[in-house]
């Protein structure tokens, strides 16, 4: 069962056509949230990035649709208790070509098992592909996630889980489908959004949730090599909130260090 | 009528599974040829690069397929004679998630009608979008278009017809749909490949017959200032050729320029 353009219907007889300019051209976006507890987490985030990105593109949305009424029975009937909601939004079928005609957007919700959190999470950086900062995919979760794909099957094929991918000028941006903290002593670092770092909804939460406490983090450009040297390795995403690696590159991380601790619960706890 | 899979079905009957990881993701690429003559142009150049791309991307496809047997009967069956052909590869409806799993590809063949040739076409140099050398999207022409859509909509906001895009670190790159070669004085410019520019085939097939000849392309990296002080720019991709662009960021081209004009002869001859 899946919701499709206002109706829930069978998701075995549910087609988009072939003409859908999601499908043809990645002219549409995306947001993937959790749903637990009976309740779609940070719904207001997603829906405010989601709502942002429609508008930059001109297609239309209206974010006071019933996201939690919909994923509530969505999750009800396919017997989940915590699960993926993934809202998507297309052009609809436009036609053809960047400018194609005038259309009726698409916009799908689909629920899912939630799968665990990773366990023993062994992150593997790449030289290539790169973030790239000057495009809508560094701002809104695009149709259009080849890079990310490539980059996790190129970390598997090192023996890896996650990938670590750089900015165009070899800093750190975030993983590949996840963005990074990481302490070292004292000291919490991530990378700022324009390195090419999607502004995660649980990046945001956890540093709006640190800046109330009056805690401190880094949040800037940074070589390889701060990474490289780091005690612990914190990925975040709104699937499975923050998880403190257990590798980078081969080299064991601590998993149990005060401020991953820290980041993880602030997480737990944040709106 | 549209050629799915191996089966040529009816248009408005024809759908894609909602969870097909090209209508989800960008999990796929794509390729748009011209037909004329009774023939596709270049499909040798095509059918190359869409290899490569899935071969990268680790997707089944087999370039001996008979790509032109097909478009002849799409083009006969739609009543055209002068056509797009696209074709669009997915990783097929492979479940959510960066990895998913094992799925049969998706393979889909349209014909529609060719547009004109642009005339009196008005180029717009834009800051952002910018093209991004270390992604898939430099290489090939991958589902996610979101940026050149983006690109090409601001263009027609500042009263143009299509964008130039520039490198990250700003320099000329390409056009939102298209190579770019431009003239000043005798020489011929076009921005290197690792710009970002995609490796158009309408540009290879140029570059090789000038190379032939023994006429020099200067095929490197430019200030803006390069382009912006041009005599001739002409614009290359599939669909039409090599174009002569009327007007830069408002300022008046030459389109009769004699290498101008040897730029579009040889594109027209070249195979």
């Amino acid at each position: 069962m899946i919701w499709l353009n206002g109706t829930l219907v069978d998701e075995a007889a549910a087609r988009i056509g072939v003409a859908d300019r999601g499908f043809l051209l990645g002219d549409g976006v995306f947001e993937t949230l959790r749903f637990e507890n009976g309740q779609v987490r940070r719904a207001g985030r997603h829906l405010a990035r989601l709502k942002e990105a429609a508008t930059t593109l001109g297609i239309a949305f209206d974010p006071d649709f019933d996201l939690e009424g919909i994923a509530r029975e969505l999750v009800r009937r396919k017997g989940l208790e915590r699960a993926v909601i993934r809202l998507t939004l297309t052009r609809g079928e436009g036609g053809r070509g960047l400018e194609g005609s005038d259309s009726e957007p698409t916009l799908l919700m689909t629920a899912s098992a939630l799968p665990p959190a990773p366990e023993g999470l062994r992150l593997i950086t790449l030289d290539a592909p790169r973030r790239a900062p000057l495009t809508l995919a560094a701002h809104y979760k695009m149709i259009g996630y080849g890079d990310n794909i490539l980059a996790r099957r190129m970390a598997r094929t090192r023996g890896g889980d996650m990938a670590v991918l750089l900015s165009p000028d070899g800093r750190v941006a975030c993983a590949d489908s996840a963005n990074l903290f990481w302490v070292t002593g004292r000291t919490i670092y991530t990378p700022a959004t324009d390195t090419g770092a999607l502004p995660g909804t649980t990046r945001a939460a956890i540093l709006e949730a640190f800046a109330l406490r009056g805690l401190h983090v880094e949040d800037g450009h940074f070589r390889r090599e701060s990474l490289a040297s780091a005690d612990a390795v914190i990925v975040t995403n709104a699937l499975f909130g923050a998880v403190s690696a257990a590798s980078l590159d081969g080299r064991p991380l601590k998993t149990d260090h005060e401020l991953a601790r820290l980041i993880c619960d602030t997480e737990r706890d944040a709106g």
